[in-house]
């Protein structure tokens, strides 16, 4: 990871590429590198798919290595969703491969000159930039078909499906898993639609005759990954509930909770919870021949994955995201969970982002366009946004977009970005989150659900507002630290209650680099990014007022709880003032 | 104009209304009434289709008298378009019945509690608040003919289209003319979503029995309104320009200077500009038996509308403005009048601001929906606005939404509203003013066409940057104060060349209130309105960086002065520093 690879999709006679030493991005991976490239070199004021965004592409910094955990790739840019920076991680096996092929970063600068469409091939012999108009329109899985038709089975791919390259803000970025599937996305903030503007269909990375990165002192790093490996796996969250029920366990305790987003955000309890839970859902991927627990990456060990099947046992979609199924589902008052996957294998086709796309058909149903809980309507929407249809374009644009065009109220964004799957009212410490993140809502950023639902981390009365900003300030913080790493994010609840687990992560860096990173030192990391995130919003117009949440949701109480958001402004605006 | 009536849409067991004096409004008209309240009642970062915004509607100070040009009503709100604080105008009668009923503003408050669609009576027996529901979906043509079968020819409506009620973001709020037609519309900033949201299909006024508002000095009032209908039939502008050829004099003389916007902002000049010119039209509609000269509400003197009748000699439309000739035109490539002319009945008939479904037809062109110069299918475009489909609601949300769903980098919106018919880059005293207003880019905001191109008011060089930033400034500034007396903005090109003219709107003013203002307190107020319009925006979530053009004039070169729009960042930010 000693280089960054320039691709200049706007050169003269055709995309040219270089290639540098990291240089002032030193000792940056994953989110930090994406988030200080962007603030440094990308006009905060520029069109997202204009020449001047840039697309940056980066494995965290112990990707590549055999550390538990790390195989999550960042991509970052200028959001044409959010019109602020914009970081995506995905796990799948890019992060590792690209990170063993010696790059820091990938970034696509500039705009093509015409509408050719190219992938990019990088491998031991170097990089290859090609035209192939054949590509286009190709959904996800036959596009990666193909590739491997071409290039073998060993390779991991980056791409966009037909929503990415009708630059659609909630199109997504796909990196293939281990059975080379299209199956994790970079899923927020539109990355897909700025990898269109490119021209960049696929990226083929191939580390064949590369190996594992050596850390500068292999016995420090190895005992560190031992008692990694031990923690994860000692955390009743890392070591039981994720690997047995995936990450879809959340819906049986948000639903209780009366947190669970029901109906576009009308109820915290959906009445179709049990059908669609995570134990339902395992159970019913094992009776059907396909896999409960299964890893997206070589080298998870958490494996809260899994392979959906159809009822005649073919595979239908990797194992749907608790996010997804929420989306899809309880948000959607949609309680089956076949069509449920089907949706999922749709957004991974077409690129999607399964959060952006679900919380859009909410907006939809409360439009009028359909009847909540009508499944086939919403398969069929999602249809039409990969067919490209008017509709479709209007839904792949997101729930802002679909609001002000059906001229809805309720639209459950943060600038202009849809909500995950928790209410903010009976978790008011991922409302926090929300409002203030540079991402625009995003449950990752500062995933208060710990402390708010499952005591991890501490405690905190999820509908209270006392100690909501400290919480999420804490989360956001130390999130965007984990971020930088290349680590699985889920890694941060043995890393929060465990001690000694959070010292095997610095340890882990430190005897890789050569370094003596202290915990201080990681908060300071985690507190620079924001810092960059921050100032580019702020360069880019965005004040305190984008820092709130929609009105509804101070306004009309959430059942079965009645309660309304009740961190105030004035809090809010302490988020970032350590 | 004593009192300021409030109907509340959301009161329980349906709407209702109250009077009261204007209180603390007290002295202001049109733009100045509506900024006031709407600066100090609808919370800044509200939702535009929500409870909380208002929709005011106030005739000007000297609405309702005899002086000549004083027809203009203000709509305000905040807009569904802008984000941000918004004042639409519009000539025809209402402004004048309205005010001689004795209203200083009408506010419509609240959200229905369903879907029922209301229209409200206002005569000289009082106020009535009525469901109908069989308004619902009615163009303005068929149903002002309906009001009129129900309530007589001796009305003034003031309605929404079918746009207004699917709550599009372009949608307009039509005024009747003389003829009692739809034709005048309030068109900028989606204010006839707004009207929509609010559930009111049509206000319906009627002054008989009500007198002309009498002056407090009669005799010094009419002495004023004699000196200003000579300076005003004196200047070559509004005395012969705008009377013989209307508005679309200006075809010609931008397309002359380089300064006429054509295929969506990429050229300065129109091949057909001849073909669609005032010029033309004007001999066209005399030909046809139409009206090449004719006034939108009585007491016009300067009469720069027209009646532009078909092929057979029947009434097709009024006679389309110079911005509506350009949008739906030259910055489309179309140079059939014809069709010009039809999709400016349909814009009016559906309830749509011309200038920003001309620019996003351009948007849809850029996008490669259709060719530019495809008249037929602009036509067919204009008609899926007002079928509702999923395209005509992209389309009907306007410029900014629909390159944002399709994927378009060249999209020429300030604060997400459309630019007019004039390019920054060749008349850089209107960018400055399509930059800087707080109404999103809008050219009546501040004129800098005068000194730039037409040699009124002073001289200033369209193609370079100095003395823009102070022009556009005291233009702004103007513009506010003439936007509150009621009088139609055209009074400005003999306002600023004659001092006399000047001083009898001031002795208007003062001889009819009995007060004692100096041209430094028309300034005074035209500054108070500007302050209060940046102070909502500002808490609306507005900054510096709202206050731009997009990058692509700053970067494209606009033929044929090969020019870039070149005032300085740092100059935008003085405009409102004075």
């Amino acid at each position: 990871m000693e280089k960054i690879l320039r691709i200049h999709m706007g050169a003269e006679g055709g995309p040219k590429f270089s290639e540098g030493p990291v240089g002032d991005y030193a000792g940056l991976g994953g989110r930090a590198m994406t988030s200080a490239i962007v603030a440094k070199e990308v006009p905060p004021t520029c069109h997202p798919l204009g020449a001047d965004n840039k697309l940056v592409i980066a494995p965290g910094l112990l990707s590549g290595t055999v550390a538990a955990m790390s195989g999550r790739i960042s991509v970052g840019c200028k959001s044409p969703l959010t019109g602020g920076i914009k970081e995506a991680n995905a796990g799948g096996q890019p992060s590792q491969v690209l990170a063993r092929l010696g790059y820091a970063a990938i970034v696509l600068e500039g705009k093509p000159r015409d509408e050719t469409l190219y992938k990019i091939l990088i491998n031991k012999d170097g990089v290859r930039i090609e035209p192939d108009n054949s590509l286009k329109g190709l959904p996800n899985y036959d596009l990666i078909e193909k590739m491997k038709a071409q290039y073998g089975d060993k390779i991991a791919c980056i791409s966009i499906g037909p929503a990415g390259e009708m630059k659609l803000a909630a199109a997504s970025i796909a990196c293939t898993d281990m059975e080379l599937r299209p199956t994790r996305h970079a899923g927020r903030g539109g990355v897909g639609a700025v990898m269109g503007a490119k021209g960049v269909k696929v990226i083929v990375l191939d580390d064949t005759g590369k190996t594992m990165r050596s850390p500068k002192d292999p016995e420090k790093f190895k005992e560190a990954t031992k008692t990694w490996v031990k923690g994860l796996q000692g955390h009743p969250v890392t070591g039981q509930g994720l690997p047995a029920y995936g990450t879809n366990v959340l819906t049986n305790i948000l639903n209780e909770a009366g947190g669970y987003p029901t109906y576009n955000f009308k109820e915290g309890r959906f009445s179709g919870a049990a059908k669609i839970s995570g134990e339902t859902q395992a159970e019913l991927e094992t009776a059907r021949g396909g896999l409960a627990t299964h890893g997206c990456h070589r080298g998870c060990i958490i494996r809260c994955s899994g392979i959906y099947n159809d009822k005649d046992g073919h595979f239908l979609t990797k194992q749907p995201e608790y996010e997804t199924v929420w989306a899809h589902g309880g948000n959607c008052g949609i309680d089956d969970l076949d069509a449920i996957a089907q949706i999922d294998f749709l957004d991974d086709n077409f690129g999607l982002d399964t959060i952006e796309m679900g919380a859009t058909i909410g907006v939809a149903m409360e439009a009028g366009l359909l009847k909540f809980g009508d499944a086939q309507g919403a398969i069929k929407l999602v249809k039409e946004v990969g067919a490209g249809t008017p509709l479709g374009r209007i839904l792949g644009s997101g729930a802002a977009v679909t609001g002000k065009v059906f001229g809805v109220e309720r639209v459950p964004v943060v600038k202009g970005q849809a909500m995950p799957a928790y209410d903010p009212r009976a978790v008011q410490g991922i409302g926090v989150t929300y409002a203030t993140t540079p991402m625009g809502a995003d449950h990752t950023a500062g995933y208060a659900v710990t402390a708010n639902i499952m005591n991890v981390g501490g405690q905190v009365d999820p509908l209270k507002p006392e100690g909501q900003m400290e919480l999420s300030r804490n989360l956001q913080i130390a999130t965007a630290a984990v971020d930088a790493t290349g680590m699985c994010l889920f890694v941060a609840f043995a890393v929060l209650d465990q001690p000694e687990t959070f010292q095997a992560l610095i340890d882990m860096i430190n005897a890789f680099y050569g370094l003596n990173l202290t915990a201080d030192d990681v908060t300071a990391l985690g507190k620079s990014i924001l810092k960059n995130e921050r100032d580019f919003n702020t360069r880019a117009g965005f004040t305190a007022q984008q820092d709130r949440l929609p009105d509804f949701f101070k306004k009309e109480k959430l059942a079965p709880h009645n309660v309304t958001f009740q961190v105030k402004d004035e809090e809010l605006d302490q988020v970032f003032n350590w």
